[in-house]
Order: C-alpha cells, then structure tokens, then sequence
C-alpha cells in the first residue's frame, strides 16, 4: 500500500529532516519517523520521501511525506499508531492512501513557506524558538517594494546556498507577502519549488535591504547577474517553518 | 543603591522563580539572575525578591524583582550587563532606581496572569513550551459562566494547593476574562495576589466544567463551602505566563 502522511513538528532539537553526508548519528525528522513505522512494518525500515528537506531547526505545519508498505491499515489506524510511537517534538496530523503514481516531492506543485522575525532591541525568551531575530528597525516601504521584485520567475541561482545541486535554478514565486504583527514581519512565500536555503536567503536580503546596509537596486542587479557572492547572508533556521504543500487533485485519487 | 528589574522569561527549563527547599541543586530564574549580578557587586551574592513566584516550567513576560546594591549604576547599563551575563531564556526588559520602600511583591497592587490552551485533539509540536492542552472540546457558555463567577472577591481556600502558608486565602479578582483564538481558549486573571498555583487550579475548573465533568454549580458550592477535596486538577504549569505586575506610582518614585 501507499501511503501520504502529513507531519508537524518543532525543528528545533532535530539536525533537518534528513542527515548531511558528513554528519555522525544525527537525530533526523525522517529517522525519528522511520523510527516509528518500522514496529508497524515487522520491523522493517521503510524509507520516506518528503515533499521539503527542511534544515536543521526549520520547523513544520505541513510537511507531507510518502511511503510504501506491504501491510494494508485504515488511514486513521495508521496516524494514531505512529502518534502512540513518535515523540513529542512530531505529529501525523493526517494520513491517507494515494495513488501508485503519487510523490510527495514530485508530485507537489507548490510549497509554501513562512519566514518570522522580529525586530524589537531585544527578543522576548518565549520567542527565540519559532521566530529569527534582528535588533534593527527595517524601513517597511523598502522591505516591501523587494519582496515584490521577487515575486514571478527568476534565475535565483546567486541566492542559492553552497552545495545546491540542481538542474536548473529558475523558480517561479507566486507569493511573496510582507505582513506586520506590530514590530514582527512576517513573509510568506509560495513556489513551485525552492533552491537549498532559498527562502532564508530571500529573508536575509530583506533584512540587509530594510536596514539599509544594502540597497533594492544592489539586490535587483545581484540576481540578474546571477552572482551568488553579492548575496546577503542568509537568515536563522529557527524562523522558518513550512506551512503547506500543494498537489493536483489528480495525483491524491 | 534600591533597584528594581523586569524580567521576561521562558520557564520551560527552570524548576521555577525558586527552588523548592527538598530540591537538590536546582536551575532556578533567581539562582541564574542572583549568578548574573554577582560579578556587577565584586562577586558577592545578593538577594533577589521578586514579586511572583512562579512554579517550575511557568513563564514570565513582566515579572518584577528588587535587589539593593553598594556600587551605583545607570539603570540602562545594569540592564545591559546583566544581559550579557544571562543566558538566553532570561532577559532584563528593563530596570530602574526605587525608593527604599519599594518591595516587588509588599509593593504590588495586581498582578495579571495568562493562560493559554489549546483544545484541538492534538497539540501542534511548536505550540507545546507555551499552551497546555486539552483534546476535549469545551462549552464555551459553561466556561464563561464560570470564569465569570470567580471574579470578585472570594475565600480560595479550596483552590489552594496543599503546602500554602499564607494568613488569608482571600483575594479578589478584579478581571477574569476568557477569549477564545480559533480553537484556543486564553484566560486572563488579575487580582491583588494569587495562591499557590491557583491560576492553574481556576484553569482547571473552566475545563473539567467546560468538559462537562463537573457542573459550574458544583464548583461554586466548592468555592463556597471551602472544600479543597472537591476541586478538580490543577492545568499544566506550560500553557501559564505572568504577564504584568502593578505598583502605585507613589512607591516607583
């Protein structure tokens, strides 16, 4: 059987939902979960595709990842099975059958991201886990005239982090939203897909931007020029989560 | 020199303000403060009072302290000092010179408390640290009933937690209000002084009434009749935070 699950968790005490090569035994989001199925499996490790291989202390709402097993359960049966199994830092919020053809990376057709990040003096301690911090005071016009400019299709290879591997580098961002919760911005960006730290590095030119260490006109010539050394750092994991994960109608039944 | 702080905290990785006298070396906010400002006062301990002191794993957005010391400081850089020197999950928000009479929690007239949780029937893995958790759906109108008959004065005696000392076991609520975000229920509670964890104990009122465990009518008679056998469980210290504490203006100058 084939099965989709739909995960929530805090990325922050996991090393990203799957090892770095170099990495000695790391607690994974697709270990811990693997993990949990195997009981269910005889005792076999099934491997999981995931829709996003989200870094080390990147956190997720919606997360969705798929896996084939030779034992047939009800959706639910299996979701409330793994809860009983897996820790508390992740959740099957949902399970369900899908369609030989289905792949959770693949198959999706957008990802959608959300980026928090506050920017008072200093951070409150409730904040520090699920929100990036800068103790400087963004101009909001300029914040939101670039996140506009990266709206639509682009070559963002000079955002990509060191060690991407990718066919090509242009995506297509259909979203690319500043909202303000008093002195928190909050960006929201959707995609058809996304380049290895992608939207923190988006964050970290609104960031440079906004403060004005850099300027919209730098950024806007540093992505035509498809030069990744002009590109600011990118910012922390810890604001970062992935919100949803989209799929044809078609690909689900 | 007669000082004053405000401090915000996360309290998931403290054993409370204080320890327990039966604890063994334990990380307590006021050890960690009290360690902070030792090397401002050549290495010497001073006292910290504060003015709640809040159980293991409650968190603080306000929280008010004083401490004497011989050496005279410009507030803003006592602040910054003690920042440098406290780990991330305490942070001074403020501090101020108070005149000799001033005493955090003599001094206080109110002080406000939060409660937050959550009544979906799983918890979202990022919302843990912060909101307890109910998986049981509440009757909204029975939970407003109730908070709305705790406000005013009452003997909370059969709130109380078993090893309270204090003279009376009356207080008055001057704000019991309940709000609910989406599917959360946020309760907020100000009074001229609290029990020991009576907000959670009044928290656990609103759910077992809300669940319809118990009825509002028998809570009342509990209150009433001073029965601290009849009430129900106390909420889980993680969903609680205290927000605010309150001074006359005579005695901050």
């Amino acid at each position: 059987m084939h099965y989709r699950i739909t995960l929530a968790y805090d990325g922050t005490d996991f090393e990203g939902w799957q090892a770095q090569p170099r990495s000695t035994p790391a607690r994974t989001v697709q270990g811990v979960v693997e993990a949990a199925l195997a009981p269910l499996c005889g005792g076999q490790r099934i491997p999981l595709a995931a829709a996003g291989r989200t870094d080390a202390g990147v956190h997720a709402l919606g997360q969705v990842a798929c896996f084939r097993m030779a034992r047939e359960m009800a959706p639910a049966d299996l979701a409330r099975a793994l809860n009983r199994r897996l820790p508390g830092d992740v959740r099957v919020l949902d399970a369900a059958e899908v369609p030989d053809s289905f792949h959770a990376r693949r198959s999706a057709t957008s990802k959608l991201y959300r980026y928090v990040l506050d920017t008072e003096p200093l951070q409150l301690p409730t904040r520090r886990r699920y929100a990036g911090h800068t103790p400087h005071r963004l101009d909001r016009a300029v914040v939101a005239e670039l996140a506009g400019l990266y709206a639509g299709r682009h070559d963002f290879v000079s955002l990509q982090s060191a060690g991407g591997s990718v066919k090509t580098t242009e995506r297509t961002l259909s979203r690319s939203d500043v909202a303000w919760d008093g002195t928190t911005l909050v960006y929201e960006v959707e995609a058809d897909g996304f380049l290895r730290k992608m939207v923190r590095s988006l964050v970290g030119g609104l960031v440079a931007a906004g403060r004005g260490t850099t300027t919209v006109e730098a950024l806007r010539r540093a992505l035509e020029g498809r030069d990744r050394r002009l590109w600011p750092a990118p910012a922390e994991a810890r604001g970062l989560t992935l919100v949803r994960v989209d799929y044809p109608d078609a690909v689900l039944r």
